[in-house]
């Protein structure tokens, strides 16, 4: 895009390239590990550990999102969400994210500012600082993002150290996107719990590295579904992960969208992705507080069951793009 | 896109998400510093100072390349050197890359494999790891590259330091990639040496850290013409930079396209982007080998000169979707 002088009420298209970046990641508060913050070649960030955690997410408009269901600031906080859920995941302490985006150039300068806050308030409630970003013209909204963190010299929690004996435990919600998505998809705007879940996931920030110094055996990020997840463990750790349906109570919503389009709200917990929550295996003496235990794991052919038996019911709430 | 078993010859939106990610980065070779590679929710990488660059560049097809006129494997290459010439630019040893591919369900499996060719063979001419990646459908091909590095226990070197009575020096090329943009949007494939330069840049991999290491005051990477961004260090450092036009040599694919087209060759140098050569200041005994010096820091308002006055000659010889 060309550079002319920015306009409040413009699109895009009107403004300059800089001047675009500079809306997003100027305003953005850095934290003290911050050495160098956008707008040199690259930003430089002081580690207290040795190891670094990194990970990268891409949303794309009409397959992670849609503009006329999602307000900008709300895909800016699913964009920074998303990827530091995978920091957490690996037991680190999220650190910082960069941002690339590429968007048409009739998007109004406003829908970006709302992008831009929304990714600001993501990165300062998962602690996050924002040191940089790129932008580029392009058909449609195409956003991405890589999170960092530190280990502060702990080791990583893996999807391979799940032991028979462990239990599985969970950490933040499990099925509340899915049923938002099963109510946006007939054209609801309720239940609103539901809703805004699919927009924005809670992500249970600092869980990640509190389970790691509990001991956390495995540990992964609950983005396609729990049994599809927790699935990973007990492949990566040869292992079979026992869940038990009892140890699922569904949260209102999920009832609620349940028994109005007639699915197992069960389903819905068990396979329902997007919300972000952490699984992880532990001794059974070193489960932190406010992680719930819904399984066990024990040795067998690697695989994961419910009640002792393979998942038979409705299965694949992801993202309407898949 | 859905999981089917991926067959050679189809389409991505045959093969399972993972099964695709699997091909790109699975084979990639891992260096020392990695200590988890992809496959878990993040990469752990360990660096040896305890200061990382980080930067993030978007590619997007129709403004940054065209796959009518670049081969997949180029498309994969100039991903990761844009990328790893800004971690160069900070005066840090580059370690590794994420990659996101937002790529149309139509896209030929080969192209994608060809594409992971590329993003390999950079990686290891740059000296870098891929240690992950992110894949979505989309209407048109967007890749976004993170590229990370370690400052190995130096400062960076940023655009501010530069300093009256300082060297302007050069390492890498000028007007080689503007050439060749000229040349493709008449329609020619040759000269052969300037297509290819705008297909894929030659970074000068490791001459970063070297010309930290030798003192240099400030440093960029010339990514949109070696006026416009020696101008982000005459303006980040208060400074005047004076070039001297007899000190760029004009190269012989340069003078080509220029005679051919009727171009200012000395226009395609000095504000021809995309080569991804390095601009530097330092004191005048401290200029590495290899690099060559074009002209001199001095106090005056700050900007940037050609033989002691504003260029008034022909400019912007950036992608062509801006």
């Amino acid at each position: 895009m060309t550079a002319h002088p920015a306009h409040a009420s413009g699109t895009i298209g009107d403004t300059g390239e800089f001047d675009l970046i500079e809306r997003i990641v100027a305003p953005a508060a850095q934290g003290p590990a911050v050495g160098l913050g956008p707008g040199d070649d690259a930003a430089v960030v002081r580690l207290a550990g040795p190891d670094l955690v990194i990970t990268t997410d891409v949303l794309v408009e009409g397959v992670h999102f849609r503009r006329t269901w999602s307000q900008a600031a709300d895909i800016g906080r699913k964009t920074v969400a998303v990827n530091v859920a995978d920091v957490e995941a690996m037991g680190a302490r999220p650190v910082g994210v960069v941002v690339a985006l590429a968007a048409p150039a009739d998007l109004p300068t406003s829908w970006l500012d709302e992008l831009a806050d929304g990714i600001r308030t993501e990165c300062t409630t998962a602690g996050v600082s924002l040191v940089g970003g790129d932008l580029s013209a392009a058909p449609q909204v195409v956003l991405t993002a890589t999170a960092f963190g530190d280990l502060d010299g702990r080791a990583p929690v893996t999807r391979t150290g799940a032991r028979p004996g462990d239990v599985v435990a969970i950490r933040g919600r499990l099925g509340w996107a899915a049923a938002g998505l099963a109510a946006l998809g007939r054209g609801f705007r309720s239940p609103r719990a539901a809703v805004e879940a699919q927009r924005v996931p809670q992500v249970p920030y600092g869980a990640g590295a509190l389970a790691a110094a509990a001991g956390a055996s495995a540990m992964i990020d609950v983005s396609d579904g729990l049994l599809a997840d927790v699935g990973h463990i007990a492949a990566g750790s040869g292992v079979v992960c026992d869940l038990r349906s009892e140890a699922f109570p569904v949260p209102d919503p999920v009832a609620a969208v349940a028994s109005a389009t007639g699915a197992d709200p069960l389903a819905l917990i068990l396979c329902g992705g997007e919300d972000h929550a952490l699984a992880a295996t532990f001794a059974a003496g070193d489960v932190p507080k406010d992680w719930w235990v819904v399984g066990e794991v024990r040795t067998g052919e690697p695989g994961v069951l419910v009640d002792g038996a393979a998942w038979e019911g409705e299965a694949g709430f992801r993202h309407f793009g898949h």
